[in-house]
């Protein structure tokens, strides 16, 4: 643990006191979205600080022109990046004068922040002494609209505590923003007219290269002690840039407030002519509403997410406050709307990682947005995939694949390339197959077969042609073998017949075939009409079918295990515990040769597909292949923790299990990388949820029925749960002494524990 | 071949005919240097086509801030690289007020260029009619002193060929230059100061961050018909740049010329505050000299090079034209002078590979400079590893080595790393081993063992020291392996047991406990001295032994070769014949992934072993390995042919070793690459002189005496090389009938011929 700053709350973020040395981190930490658009907790007035600022609207890229040291044939031109948007939050206090600055004022005293995840919003109090000896207290709150996803509220109030002040409010909007991690310092905002109206201000922009239209824009008034002030403020309109001046003699003791709505409207949505109005016609609605309606609302609408998706920890509070900060993020970033959007790794958290989608999705956070939202909008992940077959082949093409393999991209914003890594980029082939593994998991979950024959089979077919043609066959092995990949343990690079690779690269050969056969069989239409779109002959599913059969495994006698690779057995075998304290973490502290030829590992490969495949081997080859790889692992990825986790308790041992918990719950509350101010891991917290609910909870579904085998960390006197399964929410309440199910719906359900049928009947308590 | 615009010449290079898509190639073939400075072959006056502008002075080069898409640990931050230096070569020409420019005039008549090799200067001739109709015939010829290696100079003339005309001659220096592959658009010149007299000018500018201290300077005289015309000249000076004019009215048919001395004076060689005024003493000489008289100095010392290092061939005048540039080139980039300077893979003809010194400079360049220069001039080039060696244990410290390991830089200037792919830096260590080959290689063929305790063994114990740490056991194979590596063959990256790596670590080790035990006999001071800073005890030298002796190697028994590297017989095993020619060169063709799990061979990997270590390996085993891998071998380095023209002549295939031999003598002639026009590739030039000496005439050193096998391709009459073995000049030449042997010095000098021993004495003619 790195940091321990975040007071302990069931269900708030929570610091006390100023440290400009924590800025940057906790502008992440509290950073605030609600799916639509999102931002970093930077100060609403001028700070001169250490700062990284940040507002983003989802679905608003730049293709950034790629920057490396050595161009490798095949690398994309252009690296689509998430933009820093104009900034709506601002707004400037000037007290007698003088910029309230917490970097150069005087004194500031009991700083506090608070993230409360219940309701959905940000607040921040503090007491500043300014240079000019005038001692404010200061109370500001803001959230984004869960409601109306296109608006955001700030209240700001001001009272001065030692003597009476002209106090100036300058609310403004501001397009001349940069990213931090452009590659070239290209200018990619372009702002189109700056306009206002009374106390409304609008600025028009567009992206350069992708044309995306937005309009930012706010509305803005002031109040002494809560009531309302008429005068019209003074208006600076510039090229980038909009403000308003509220200037007001506010005696001793007075409140001086400000409320402030704010957002967007994007061409994605709206006429992109219509922008201003769109956004006139926001501002009626929250104008009317007021900052108080509007809140109410977000409190409302955060409830209702809570009763889905809320995990309950009893008796250890940093536990508790993990997940559900885990939970709030997820829901912060995605929620389902639109499938055009996806996850990114640090959601509206931070610039880094470009693209907004990796392998994560699949792999990492369909499972929570399965179980704690209708099943459309796991279905509308999926078919942002089925979106981007074609670039998918397209990108394989360039790698010099054909016939409609399809490769999808490491990272992407729009289904092309965006990473240039030659060992990521062309070689960490097995994101294709945590794609069709999705497809598989959504099936198995939902019962909800009908997107195979629309729209899965297209893709499983893509993918198994890209393997089909990307294994070779070794005469010296006389075995199908896949050369110079990447697995997920991205510790290792350009290797030989990685495990789970071609584990994976097998299995959705088979899955494709299976489910060729079954589509062939009971959906003739859509047998045909895929076939011939695919130009699919039998002769070519025999030849996958003889790569599948045929494909290589490494695997050692001695040690009665899978081989994470060809030369695994090579390595020097020193144990994570038996390396040197000093040397960790390895990602910082050695030279990236000196990681390759360790045998230490980032996070679970062999391991990954005993996870996902779990069913095809016993627990003892689990167990074996667990002791083995662990004590190499030295889980420096954010997605480690979780499998590891919930391995862990399959095995029972749950000490092993509850730490790799912490690990994964509270990984950026605590800062365990070092990293934090660039932004939070929100793929990884999906992993987090996992650990609960498939970990201790033991959930799988099997045979189209759920099924537990509960388990507890001697820490805890309890957790609790719901999962929406096909429709119905079941509450699983685990406690030491038993487990209680409970469900809501029509319709019994038949569920497993511990491999015993139970049936379920709604709003019936069981305890088991 | 990819061009063929060189006129076939046995000792010029002459383009004919002007063509605005050779100009880029050609300022590079054209490129003139001598050892202290070069430039490509710009032309002097105004040019709007593409052009690639460069001039470089030895030695100064600036550390451009590192540019990657993905930083690793262990990157160095900066970049030495070549700066493209203060330009003197320019001079305007005006004709009635316009300006000569080739791109934009009417018409291009008669265009001739001439490098003449044999003389060492450059020349061009054209008659061109400008847009106002005037035409005019100019004769320009430039070269670069050897004698005065500061100095260059410049003729041009013009004579008008249908008019009078006003012509302005407009001589110029210009410091407000740049780099075309600089990675941030820095800038690297700092301009101090600009001065003129009479008929002189001086820019003084240093470069940013590393403070080299230059003087750029000029003289300009100019002749009517031969006579010097008096008038003085205008002067435009301005903050980066000056330039003199002389107008003068032409009449039809008579010449105006202009004779222009220019270079640089340096701080390496005086002090920084008297740059001027050495520059004014080189102008002082020059003057003396006139054009003519340098011009005759400039032949005399061509003679000089080429009385000892020509090579003459027969009946091929392309074979003849390719070795003559080839060793004009050497000659123009190192002449062995200072020991901080080296030889850059471009040399003074282009930007790429910023650093200068690679290890083509001990592979490839060291026996061509042993024999063909004083042996003090291998012996500055193993000194500048020498002087390197605390920043190669720096180096090591980096990537985690310890205790005085040594790795040298894989590309450098002043001792520090220069490049920046994890893969080639970190990985591509075998380097390290071809700097302790030219140790014994250069012992080998001087005698001079002196070099040894003096400072080579304690450059001999780094490297062997790294070698024992970077090797690691493996339990599984119960042997040392080296794990990660990239060999020679650079389309292999990370691959475990390279064998050409380990061949030649293992021989390092071995090589170097057979010094210290022949030290610590003969030169006991020296003995004590290396042990004692080195800190080298008795235990670690049997942990050294114990590596080398029990050092893997992969061997297939089924093709009884040695394998490049573990897993090589995985690979689809397609010969380049079989290969679609669509799909070569490879490195133009296909991602980076697709050449790794390709067989494809870039250079001589194993074989390069065969070629270090000949001796230790039979012909029969030399002639398997040869079939086995170069039917894999693409030859897309500069660096392959030649190793391979040797060995196909060792094993008789005299076809085969022809065809390598013209592609390595004639690659930058012909532009087998498509990328001349970057620059030329130097070091493989040497590679190309040791094709006939060694390859031809098949000349090794054993036992301290030369021996030869000579054998002569069926298209050549003859051909004649020299060699200077130990102070006494050999002469070789080689018929289709027979060898003569000619020997310049005092003694009788046993020698060798197909491993009979022939006595040869001074002048004295014998036939074989």
């Amino acid at each position: 643990m790195n940091q321990d700053y975040i007071q302990p709350n069931n269900w708030s973020i929570i610091e006390e006191g100023f440290n400009t040395e924590n800025v940057k981190s906790s502008e992440s930490l509290f950073s605030i979205g609600n799916g639509a658009m999102g931002q970093r907790a930077n100060f609403e007035e001028q700070y001169s600080g250490p700062t990284f600022q940040g507002s983003y609207i989802a679905g608003v890229y730049y293709p950034d022109k790629t920057r490396v040291g050595w161009w490798k044939n095949g690398y994309p031109e252009y690296f689509a990046k998430v933009l820093n948007a104009p900034s709506w939050i601002g707004i400037n206090v000037f007290v007698n004068g003088e910029a309230l600055d917490l970097f150069t004022c005087k004194k500031v005293e009991n700083f506090r922040r608070e993230l409360n995840m219940k309701e959905g919003w940000l607040s921040r109090s503090f007491l500043a002494t300014l240079q000019n000896n005038i001692e404010i207290e200061v109370k500001a709150k803001r959230f984004l609209s869960l409601d109306i996803d296109e608006v955001g509220a700030i209240q700001y109030q001001i009272t001065p505590k030692n003597s009476n002040a002209e106090i100036t409010f300058q609310p403004y909007l501001d397009s001349g923003i940069t990213n931090e991690d452009s590659n070239w310092d290209d200018k990619f905002w372009d702002t189109k007219n700056v306009s206002h109206e009374k106390n409304q201000a609008f600025i028009e922009a567009k992206t350069m290269k992708t044309n995306f239209h937005t309009c930012t824009f706010m509305e803005s008034s002031v109040f002494i002690n809560g009531e309302a002030v008429s005068n019209q403020p003074t208006t600076n309109s510039q090229v980038n840039y909009v403000s308003f001046s509220y200037k007001q003699a506010v005696s001793k003791g007075e409140t001086y407030a400000i409320h402030k709505f704010g957002g967007y409207t994007v061409d994605r949505n709206h006429d992109k002519a219509k922008l201003v109005s769109a956004a006139k016609a926001i501002l009626e609605k929250t104008s009317k509403l007021g900052f108080n309606g509007l809140l109410e609302m977000q409190k409302h609408a955060w409830a209702n997410i809570w009763n889905m998706s809320d995990i309950t920890i009893n008796g250890d509070v940093k536990a508790q406050q993990g997940i559900r900060f885990n939970i709030f993020q997820l829901n912060q970033t995605y929620l389902g709307k639109d499938s055009t959007l996806n996850i990114g790794p640090k959601g509206f958290t931070g610039e880094k990682y470009g693209g907004s989608t990796y392998w994560d999705t699949e792999a990492y956070c369909i499972p929570f947005y399965m179980a704690t939202k209708d099943q459309n909008v796991a279905r509308s992940l999926l078919e942002y995939r089925y979106n981007h077959l074609q670039k998918a082949i397209e990108n394989a093409e360039k790698l010099g694949f054909k016939n409609g393999a399809a490769l999808y991209p490491m990272v992407t914003m729009n289904g092309e390339e965006c990473h240039n890594e030659w060992e990521i980029t062309f070689e960490e082939i097995h994101r294709n197959g945590a794609i069709a593994f999705a497809i598989f998991n959504y099936y198995r979950y939902t019962g909800d077969y009908s997107y195979i024959p629309e729209k899965g089979l297209e893709v499983l077919i893509g993918i198994a042609r890209f393997w089909h043609q990307r294994a070779t066959f070794s005469t010296d092995k006389n075995k199908y073998v896949i050369l110079g990949v990447t697995g997920p343990n991205e510790y290792e690079n350009n290797v030989n017949n990685n495990f789970y690779t071609n584990y994976i690269a097998k299995w959705c050969i088979n899955y494709t075939l299976e489910n060729i056969d079954r589509i062939e069989s009971d959906y003739a239409s859509d047998y045909t009409r895929i076939m011939n779109k695919a130009k699919l002959s039998k002769t070519e599913l025999q030849q996958w079918k003889k790569v599948a059969d045929n494909m290589y495994f490494p695997y050692s006698e001695k040690h009665n295990v899978y081989l994470q690779q060809d030369g695994f057995l090579d390595k020097e075998l020193i144990t994570v515990a038996d390396l040197d304290k000093s040397q960790r973490p390895i990602n910082q502290k050695w030279s990236w040769d000196r990681i390759l030829r360790s045998p230490y590992i980032k996070q679970a490969d062999t391991l990954q597909g005993f996870y996902f495949f779990e069913d095809q081997f016993t627990t003892e080859e689990l167990e074996r292949h667990f002791d083995f790889y662990e004590p190499f692992t030295v889980h420096e990825s954010s997605l480690s923790p979780c499998v590891h986790s919930i391995q862990a308790a399959k095995l029972d041992r749950m000490e092993q299990a509850y730490t790799f918990y912490l690990r994964t719950s509270r990984l950026d509350l605590d800062d365990y990388n070092h990293e934090v101010e660039e932004g939070l891991h929100i793929t990884s917290m999906a992993g987090t949820w996992m650990s609960i609910v498939e970990g201790f909870g033991g959930m799988r579904v099997k045979n189209n029925s759920l099924s537990f085998e509960p388990k507890i960390p001697k820490q805890w006197e309890g957790y609790s749960f719901k999962v929406n399964f096909r429709n119905q929410i079941l509450k699983v309440n685990v406690c030491q002494k038993d487990t209680k199910f409970e469900l809501e719906g029509d319709a019994d359900l038949d569920i497993f524990v511990k491999d015993k049928k139970v049936r379920i009947s709604p709003n019936n308590l069981v305890t088991i």
